[in-house]
């Protein structure tokens, strides 16, 4: 571990000293000034790729996406729509539509499927934007959404401007740490199971890291009623440990919305998400696959992650992978 | 280059003796046995990967996927859906409507954003799947829609099927070797075209290697019907010189449909997507942003490529990106 | 009741010798020619309709349809999309965006709104075409998906073929008949279920007539899944009944499936739809709201119904009324 | 016409002392109360329907509705989505697929089709409510979209509002008048033309009535682009004759935008729409299919038109339809 540490103490160093942010009762204002709109992903810098992509080895890679199909998990309380896929054109039904008019015999010999999708864009693994949720109107950085929310999406942060997210990543497997499968329904991480967590793999967190935390709740990812009801998540206590104590880069766990229901704040439902998206600039991934990562007790890895460039969105996709280090064992 | 050259022979030389493909009227057996859903991604190994990963140089890394915006240029001739994105919740909707039922203290406080987004599966940056195109009701492998086609995707060869693409990438800028800015409307690119751009740029192909092409109709990206009339693309001998002369393992442009219109086969109006997807197991890329590795004459690097695991679907949108080599200068 | 009773003999009589369909394995020829597409709503004719409207009595008119909203009951054992309506335009957010380019002045002074939506095609207030539920291949008629299902609809029978349904409507109260609220979960309704209410509420159901039976399941409308779970339906003897023997023109009822489940045919899932739709050619609407007829004990009435024309489909919605007669107390 | 003259005279007078708007540079107070959401339709009493459903020749019926197919026609200038249509169930995919469990045997034998779409709400032949259009961030009776319009639609006046429109009649066949087959491109149709053609076809607008303007655009229906493109429309003067002079209950138009473009105020570009719709509380149709009335010389019948209840909606689609008197001839 000695020389990863190294590594990333000299690549990073010196970047990491992020300015204080105020926070409290309203957004906060960008440390890198008036314009941002990423946040803390502005930690990534050249240095820090080439710390995180050194010494890969890329023998096992992790694949930390879900699938998307019909009937799939996704957020549902607020009546937002449902995965959707559908054919737009089959080699069966392009004979009797002839959309291109290429005729029978074409159409009898080339074979055409395609298909259409639809979706929340908070569905499947997915990466919230700086939007997703503001406080008093505003989002990160004081953008209103008087000023710059349209009917297609917001004019500043949207995801578009997500960069793609080369990083050192940690897992924290907490029911490990624990010594049980999954964390139990509801359950509020607390900063001591971080911390314990972190005892227990032997794991170092450096500021500028994608730090993914196991719920274990994606066991359940096939039966989706019981992958939605009630899933364990973060604390605010946590999310504080881990956004200013540990300065991450971005945050990830395995279960549907990051932290645990109901709020521990009665003036706000979602407080753990206020406080990393408007007010410290970390943006959340959701629905990451860790189960692999965590049998095969792979705590530090080169992350890559690419959310699509929906313009203006407060959310988009992405297939995230994880590239073990060579000295990882 | 001879580094290059060296770690790629070394590494790779070996795992590319692909078998002949049987191929002419009808879609190829696959040489990767009868279940074999993904063709030449199978050239994928843990050797491939970690040689595609060596010496990388990621101070400037290259996002080659487009934004995705209502209005874009996408596959319309057919009646598919164009890109849509809208708003679920907004700050003052979310007040109005209070669908999560907090009250107005609540959503005073919290600003919360949600969208929603649909496309045709083959829209921006994205991936065709093998089961695209076939040949007369049968996909790569033989797999009948018959069989295999449901009314949500194939359940052979889906997008969910393809592994995160880690390779060495290789960019061909046509236009470049042929002293334009870009390909002339139509234009359809020749084998001899590809082997000028190979002496012209003095880059080689490996086996394994992802090839992206480019014609500069990116160029007008910006204005989408300009961008979706008659772009110039690839001609069946260049897709054969690429396919089986260079075994490539997938294959990438910056236009529309990868192929130049109209067909060069009287009964087969895309001839080039029927050869590669159904009868050489090599799936395309389309709408790759190639502009910045051709303006900084980037022509090898590392490609890392991870499609949306949409089950079933015959393409998936992807963010890739280009990670140059230390030895590139 | 006997002038009434009179009105429609000497109108209709005669144009209701419905020549026998052969039915049974298969799906029926039409009696109407072997381009038929529409069934039994070839017994609209300028006689019925003219029978159909004579006497009204508008003072109080009938609106048979729910309404539409989000969380609405709808059709979801198949994954099918739930209804879902959004924004594509708000005065403020139109600002933002400008999409017309008419700039600030114009869209501070005009205040556009508008909206989008989708949905299943069986969702809310709804008739069933014809080609909605076929025998081994084919519909109606005979006619199969081999030859005429495209990728956007039927050519056969589709909902753009169904006219303007004007004709006597007649309510069969079930639950009133039988001195209860509504029927209970899961109850199949008889054929001597139907001859009892004919009797207890003094009606005659004509050759020609759409045919609306009340369950009493639409009293739970506003809670979705009450409504949706295990609702009371007609069984196969009852449609005979009303099919054969009494020739109706049309079916509706209020609950969301029509028939009762499980299956009385093990073969057969939902037999009763492929026996009207397939075999006898009668069109069925369901979520039916039949609440206000039932109150006003309005048993018999003229039945206007004008189901969209969407091209292809296998349903449309559409948003009935009723019309009671002047000669109804 | 004498006779058709006293019917309505008798039976719709003194309901029609509309009390006077006040208008101009805000949005008007309705007459009917400060939590009126309908406007003119409030005409709409027993009386009134009893009027327009007297004497009536059901002989012929007119469908005043267009075909919704993917490619038609539609409102895209603002990047809004265009109809689609798609098979969520086919008989071979369901048995592929086999969504409900039921096993090869009853899916071979039940062929089971099932579609979805999707539009914007103003697609095809449809009615705008009074929340379309405002002016200065409040509609139709000072509703303001800060406090009354949610994500999912207006609290106020949304489409689920409109009563079934049950009312006479009116077609003003404009290009008759003028002795040509259709208005030419961009044409703004003015209050002379209308007067004109009142006394061409020997007519007279009753307040109370539904009143169709036919340009003749709909010739072009099956050419989208050739409709879509600088339609014939109604200027501000023939706008305020008809809701003002003539105390119509509703107006509509064969065209896709109703006024013509561009505008005739500087400040605003859709003038009629905000005059009618929020100053006057005057609903608007478009895309009324008028062509048969024309050819057969009808121009008074009962008009019967009951849109779609979508909740919160800024317009919906309907299937009108125009049912000719027994005195016409």
């Amino acid at each position: 571990m000695n020389r990863k540490l190294n590594i990333f103490r000299t690549s990073i160093f010196g970047l990491m000293l992020l300015p204080g942010l105020t926070f409290g009762a309203d957004v906060a204002s960008s440390p890198w000034g008036s314009d941002d709109e990423i946040g803390r992903l502005n930690l990534i810098t050249p240095e820090s790729r080439r710390a995180a992509l050194q010494n890969l080895n890329p023998a096992v890679t992790y694949d930390l996406s879900v699938e998307y199909f019909i009937g799939m998990p996704s957020w549902q309380a607020a009546g937002d729509p449902h995965f959707q896929i559908w054919m737009t054109h089959t080699p069966k039904g392009t004979k009797v539509d002839d959309p291109l008019s290429v005729g029978d015999r074409q159409n009898d010999r080339v074979s055409y499927s395609g298909s259409a999708f639809s979706m929340y864009a908070h569905t499947g693994t997915h990466i919230d934007a700086l939007n997703h949720f503001g406080l008093n109107g505003k989002i990160w950085n004081h953008f209103s959404a008087a000023q710059y929310l349209g009917d297609r999406g917001w004019q500043k942060t949207g995801a578009e401007n997500i960069p793609p997210i080369i990083a050192r990543g940690v897992l924290l497997d907490v029911p490990a740490a624990k010594q049980v499968d999954e964390l139990s329904p509801g359950y509020r991480i607390t900063r001591e199971d971080l911390e314990k967590t972190l005892v227990a793999q032997d794991t170092v967190i450096f500021p500028g890291d994608v730090v993914l935390i196991r719920t274990g709740r994606m066991r359940h990812y096939n039966d989706a009623q019981r992958f939605m009801e009630n899933a364990p998540g973060l604390g605010m206590a946590a999310a504080r440990f881990l956004a200013e104590d540990k300065q991450v880069l971005s945050l990830g766990a395995d279960n549907l919305s990051f932290e645990a229901f109901p709020s521990e704040d009665a003036n706000n439902y979602v407080p753990v998400h206020t406080y990393l998206l408007a007010q410290q600039g970390v943006t959340i991934m959701e629905l990451v696959d860790l189960e692999q990562l965590a049998r095969d007790r792979v705590y530090h890895f080169a992350f890559i992650g690419t959310p699509l460039k929906l313009r203006g969105a407060d959310a988009a996709p992405l297939r995230p992978i994880a590239i073990p280090y060579a000295d990882a064992e």
